[in-house]
């Protein structure tokens, strides 16, 4: 049944940088009615009294062609005064933040003190940087990863910028998560029996993923679906292509494959989508996943736009319940 | 009794701009162990998260001759990229921060987040920016000055900035301020002995002086100090130099004199400086205070030299208890 454009809809999970460049993709290949983002928020957190959210940032950025590539984060033509002042004047100088983003985290927390939603605020903040996709957080409600390490627990910054990911993971701990919910175009897209499908972005899978599968309701919600649910491979040649994801799995002693990436969506994936260069695991993967082979590494605007187009007809030809050979 | 330099210090009583030239002008004068400035903070608010202390950051940036002349409030050399990007997004846009200044609001809220007092976060800024004498807050405690209007009750910043001053105050209140003590330095201050005297700077009576004579004890202090107590007009030929002094005067339907100024301090004042071309009305005092007649107007930083000294001459002219003749 295909009740019409805005039935056909893809909906993308995704974290910070790797997960925003296939969303970049995406954005530049399907329409704004044809496409939903959805961000992790565990990374969100209170700096200083600036409400920040760091995926989201990162996803609205980046589809609003305003990130920073050489930083790998923050807005692009970024000045530093304010940052510089505050280390000055005796501030806390772990977590960089430049004059434009702190401008944006100033407005979010104007429209949260006028009431609004993060899916609201977000909203606001899309149609003023020009950015037509709609982008939304997993939940409106605040969930916190907290990383358990050797060096005790951290606040996920505090694992992430403020230790540089150098403790040994344990545990990862999404606090708050028991008790949230989907945010409301989240929910209405799991909810959606015409879905075109899930895309899972190349992104960390204990941090930036498994947060949006820990909300009550998304993972049955995705095991239910008829749409297809596929993920693109985060790990290339044995390496994260960005941040901790093998690392972490190595501290937790699983092998650091792209097939222990896709057991983390184990009961609801349907497609995996690995990198070229490891074309010689496509047999290694459960009977229950279609695996795809592709160049997944996105330099250019050119790569995350062939990888969005190679994982939409990936989802297409992925047919549930019809034999994945 | 003089117990050495220590022993002889000036108190500068005041509230942002005019206060702070007279400030200025007294720690130019002064060494660092012979002044501390009492700065209003009932002008304080929390505006986007960011923790804002108006008069005492005008002092601090005066007195490091950072101020912004033209602007009359905030820095020297100062940027706007995080707020013209912060109205761009939709935030909010009646308070203006520039770059630099939010800088310093983060590093105050940082030093306030590792558990600092107000005054432990004004001595670390102040040293960072290079300021010996001591600049400290009335208290340590929230004092937050409400203004009843015809237009309703409102925050001081919604009534100074939001409001440009336009609605008709009926009363002035100090929400907090009989739960406020005096901060220490303040309190050991007005407990001192052996101080040189109290200078009141021309800043508004009723926005900010009277919330720092609001906090128990202050006045009974100032009324039972053997050091003379003077004031400095904040009135010129009818009208005030700077803000809503003699316009608040008319709306609580009071001459608009320098008499009423000295009549706020009924039971403490021992000297009362007028201007030049105020002359005519030194007669007009009561006999309980003895009149000084100066150039108040500050506008080079000569003015603000000269008006210090003529000050201090006139605190030591006077002798507590001998005829003010």
């Amino acid at each position: 049944m295909n009740t019409g454009r805005q039935g056909r809809r893809f909906v993308a999970l995704c974290g910070g940088v790797g997960g925003a460049k296939l969303a970049f993709g995406l954005a530049r290949v399907l329409g704004p009615d044809q496409l939903l983002v959805v961000v992790n928020t565990g990374d969100d957190f209170e700096h200083l009294g600036l409400p920040i959210c760091p995926d989201l940032d990162t996803v609205l950025y980046t589809l609003a062609g305003q990130n920073n590539p050489a930083l790998g984060w923050g807005r692009a033509d970024e000045s530093w005064t304010a940052y510089k002042e505050m280390q000055r004047l005796g501030g806390a100088d772990w977590f960089q933040l430049g004059d434009k983003d702190i401008g944006l985290h100033l407005a979010r927390r104007h429209l949260f003190d006028s009431g609004k939603t993060l899916s609201a605020v977000m909203k606001v903040l899309a149609e003023r940087l020009g950015v037509t996709t709609p982008i939304v957080p997993m939940s409106d409600e605040p969930v916190r990863t907290m990383v358990h390490t050797d060096q005790g627990k951290l606040a996920f910054q505090e694992y992430f910028v403020g230790h540089k990911c150098a403790p040994a993971v344990r545990a990862i701990e999404f606090a708050g998560a028991a008790n949230a919910t989907p945010s409301p175009d989240f929910a209405a897209a799991l909810g959606d029996p015409d879905l075109a499908g899930f895309i899972i972005c190349p992104s960390n899978p204990f941090l930036s993923i498994d947060p949006i599968l820990a909300i009550p309701g998304v993972r049955h919600a995705l095991s239910r679906t008829n749409a297809p649910v596929v993920a693109v491979t985060p790990l290339i040649g044995g390496q994260a292509v960005k941040g901790p994801a093998a690392k972490i799995l190595q501290e937790l002693e699983l092998p650091v494959t792209p097939m222990s990436v896709a057991a983390r969506y184990d009961g609801f994936l349907d497609g995996f989508i690995l990198d070229r260069r490891d074309a010689e695991l496509s047999g290694a993967f459960p009977a229950s996943v279609r695996v795809g082979v592709e160049q997944t590494l996105m330099v250019s605007d050119d790569d995350k736009t062939a990888l969005a187009d190679a994982a939409i007809a990936f989802v297409r030809r992925i047919r549930k319940g019809a034999s994945p050979s």
